[in-house]
């Protein structure tokens, strides 16, 4: 096949979940489709970075003027509260949910016992610095309920604890998950849910 | 094949999950085993409704001397807590987890939205007169966090209206189970995990 | 939970392809159902080493008059053909299939690269014998499509060699099965389905 | 989000096999990237139809010279063989498999029985009567075996049939596909995979 193919492929391949089969059915996607739909692609791919930045305080993407995103521009939201996600994934979901009006930061991954992966120490306590100066009463470590997300936020403990007492240190509440059955449930769910049982 | 290879195929059929694939696999595996190994097999099965009662009480199935099972006769349980649960095996599940103490009612099962199921009301409602005697103060509905358990819940909130407000009603708690994702999780978990978080 | 609950638990974690969760299921299944139904499959299992056994000449299992069994006596059945398979299973599945007639034999098993595995080499060697009296002419290796399969028959070939050539030794043919896409066929699948193509 | 983002998100969910969250993934993976890397992968979708056309004579996407791909031109290849497969992919697997030396013809597609779908019809017909004038003995109806593939195939014979007896249609042969089992392999499987058993 031709190079342009094969390089095409390789870039496919590096996308998250793509193998190399999946990669070579995108290319003779975009082959079968017309030249118009690829130019459009293309296109779009590359204004990426006119319309979407980095947002400088909390690392999400989003479409910005100046350096900072609509959550952080806003005046509506709670500066008492700071909520950590692993990625702006989860930002999407909570904002879903459409409970949560806090600030958020995004650690940009999580930190795995064998020593792998990153998380934006350096910015974050920089952050915090910068918060604290407008209120800052909390902060919420909203990691996934898995190994790493539960090494990650002991690490966090540990480089946030000097904040403590002026500001509160919560986790996310364990608990029975949407789905959740109790006969497939690990016991720290269940004596979660079980503390956590509410009127009904 | 033989009519007893067949009869026995059908029998295995009947068990939760089990096509006739699977089936024929099992009599084939009997087949293949000594006949030693069938014969201690059958007695167990034969032996069963001797050595496992069903409680009168609560209604799981446990080794049982007299009427009651070991949870129900045992002093150390709080009797102003009663679970319900859909069934034995949940109560396996929540004592792996070592935290409750109170009593339990299994209730055979759960209702459906198109009108299937059922759950052992009358005995339930029987039995609450008889713990109320005893200092009954909660029903904790721990039901899935399913279509099927949140039916069942809002339909046993109606049945046990008439004990409130000297028994509280409650629910296990909603939240983030060992596993779970934010990006992955819905609005109702999320919105539940943040308003349960807790100081860490 | 009582003994006899954990010992038939332990017993149903034995059957092919079921773990301990399973097991207990199945255990629950049976307590929730009636005593006569839990006779009845008691019943089954014990008898069915009176109504089913091995046949001395194939080592299927079936419901025998005297030594053999139906496929080995009927008199409507290639004395020329033996085909060798693994397992009784795949008599069943070769039956259903409605093209075969000749006579089978059941290896008990498949040899593994690792050394494990065992087939019925020794009582093979002897039915064969018989068999050349009464016209063998040709063994099929029917074994499956895998690495074991194809290590068992590079066995059987080796040991069936001082046969030749007045016995020949086949193999079933490789090509497309049911439900085969090309994308996603290895070299030897295509090449055969090529090798074997046929007029349409 | 932005519009970008979104429009973006839209592009990849027509990628084949893509569902909404993945192609949000993909956005974020690529916002996550170097603007380099975004420029690269722009740049080679864009010029994707320069190095890449579809060939006038097979329809399949190669790096063409003129008007025809390498396979086409090529004078190694066997004219009197013309294989029909349903798409790019098919052929790639084909030239793995390193047996066959004749020529290709891309259907685009495959025929349902609900009347979805869509094969080249009119430019197979038309590629057909070029190929009679170099020699063509055999048409090979290269088709999965699903049912859509044995409808399409079905449809073929059909369309081809006034070129016979002067040419030869065939189907791929069927038989155990690397992998399959006995055990678990349908009627038709096993008796063409006994009807093309080999010596071995």
């Amino acid at each position: 096949m031709s190079d342009t193919v094969n390089r095409l492929t390789r870039a496919f391949e590096r996308f998250p979940g793509i193998g190399p089969r999946q990669a070579k059915r995108f290319v003779y996607h975009l082959l079968a489709t017309s030249k118009e739909n690829r130019d459009v692609l293309s296109e779009l791919i590359s204004s990426l970075s006119q319309d979407v930045q980095q947002c400088k305080t909390c690392y999400r993407f989003d479409s910005i003027n100046g350096n900072i995103c609509r959550y952080c521009a806003s005046n509506d939201r709670d500066d008492k509260l700071l909520m950590l996600v692993e990625k702006d994934q989860d930002i999407t979901a909570i904002e879903r949910a459409n409970y949560y009006r806090g600030r958020y930061f995004v650690l940009g991954g999580v930190l795995t016992l064998s020593g792998k992966g990153a998380i934006r120490e350096k910015e974050l306590l920089h952050i915090i610095e910068t918060r604290l100066a407008n209120g800052l009463e909390e902060i919420i470590l909203a990691l996934g309920a898995t190994s790493e997300g539960e090494y990650t936020a002991d690490h966090l403990r540990e480089v946030l604890a000097k904040y403590r007492p002026k500001v509160r240190i919560t986790m996310l509440g364990r608990g029975l998950s949407t789905g959740s059955e109790l006969e497939y449930s690990d016991a720290k769910t269940l004596s979660s849910a079980f503390a956590n049982r509410k009127e009904s």
